[in-house]
């Protein structure tokens, strides 16, 4: 059976949020789906999964150094990625306030280790953005992109 | 004395509009500003001005093709635009839909350019965004940066 | 049977010659290849195709406007080309000239589009990269990034 | 008299002697300059400067997460940093490698902070950049990028 595992970061919970309501979506893909926090996930175990997803909160219009310190750590095992699928999400305190360029970071790291990544025509293109706490529109995006995930993640395996 | 020079491409006039509220940023500082429709203008007008800041609508990530291309003839003085200071904002449907991919995209070509250019560190970081028509967030956003860049050309005239 | 179509913009015959040892790529895939100039593409004909390579010159870090303008034209099915496969490549004066950024910036639109993308953990990560004239090295990677998507457009579809 | 700051990280030696070159050609425009390892850096120093470099290796197209980590600490002041000059380098080890996004990943953080970047129009465009151990081109490079930002520090100062 196909798993997406979603690893995040999260100070005010924001981005927490956001994950659970990814996972939501996954769910009703009937695919299953981990939830961690970054501070607890080991690099080796992003192995262990079809699809890996990836949210942050937008520090500086990148990804917290945590997250960072997972990719890096991830190059132990480069090359064994290639071909899974790979998404990201992120928060942030304004518009234009670099949740983007966050979300674009993550992509790139992935893409770098061979994965599969995929924008959607609607909404959020590149990843689901909250700006501030999510509301009603950041928890339509992020179960939709938790379905569209789930659903490339049954199409490749 | 100093001149800037903004130009943009508008479909719906979201960006013209966001290009008039710079100017009047600019206008506070005492600097000249002309305001041009990217299809008026030549590339070689560049040169005329000691600050450019480029507005488009978010197309699919980047810039309209208008104004790619007056970026693509600029090559024609290539180098000529060195020290310049540029500044780029974006106008878009929807928050997450490549405003600051778009706005990044012309601050690489200004930074090609050998320009100078400069982010700020309240709101709307790396240029200013409008998710729809510009509200009262974007009046003060793009006023601000108006007034940011003119006193920078200032500085750096 | 899959079908990928490639499409360039070329001056000097770089970016040209790299679409066609990609080409050569999706062919070991056995695998339907079609091969275009810009110039000669209208929007609608990429629906026709389950991958879409886009490949242009680095012109000030983005790819050309002729490039941006069919991307432009493109919205009028916006949404049909979701999950279609994409791909880029850029060639490039310079090491550090801006080839990935332009790389990138097509990927991006492809992402808006709602495509699926690739990167490659071996080489050039984000698309292959010639800095002047396609040596062996960029002979090599522009055949295996041929083969990938081929790969990629085969299983997905 | 204007001071820069240039911080690396290092594991190869090859990010490290990049700073020294470009340290160089700061010391050729009779700046004062102080090289330091991310490692040994408070990010309240970076206070004490009007400019500051940034170099990393290419770590999954992204700077390592050392640097990532002393620009999220530069949290504690910001909005101090407004106006300061900004550069930022990478070593890589493949053409296409990531090395360019490595690059903007540290200079859009630094236009978060408000601080005030430069392009080159001739060569490496972003920053200064190494394919493997530093050779001759990049040696012109580096030279080049140091002095051109001293020039600006001494400009804006």
């Amino acid at each position: 059976m196909a798993k997406i595992l979603i690893i995040y970061y999260s100070e005010t919970g924001n981005t927490k949020k956001m994950a659970e309501l990814i996972a939501e979506g996954i769910k009703e893909e009937k695919v299953d789906v981990v939830i961690k926090n970054v501070e607890d996930t080991q690099a080796k175990e992003l192995l262990e999964y079809d699809g890996i997803i990836i949210g942050s909160p937008t520090y500086y219009g990148l990804p917290a150094y945590q997250i960072k310190k997972l990719l890096d750590e991830s190059v132990a095992f480069h090359g064994s990625l290639e071909g899974k699928i790979g998404g990201a999400f992120s928060s942030s305190a304004n518009i234009g306030g670099g949740n983007e360029t966050t979300i674009m970071a993550i992509l790139q790291a992935m893409l770098i280790h061979g994965m599969v990544v995929k924008g959607n025509s609607k909404g959020d293109h590149y990843g689901p953005v909250s700006i501030g706490k999510p509301d009603s529109r950041v928890e339509r995006q992020s179960k939709a992109y938790g379905r569209m995930i789930a659903q490339l993640v049954k199409k490749l395996k």
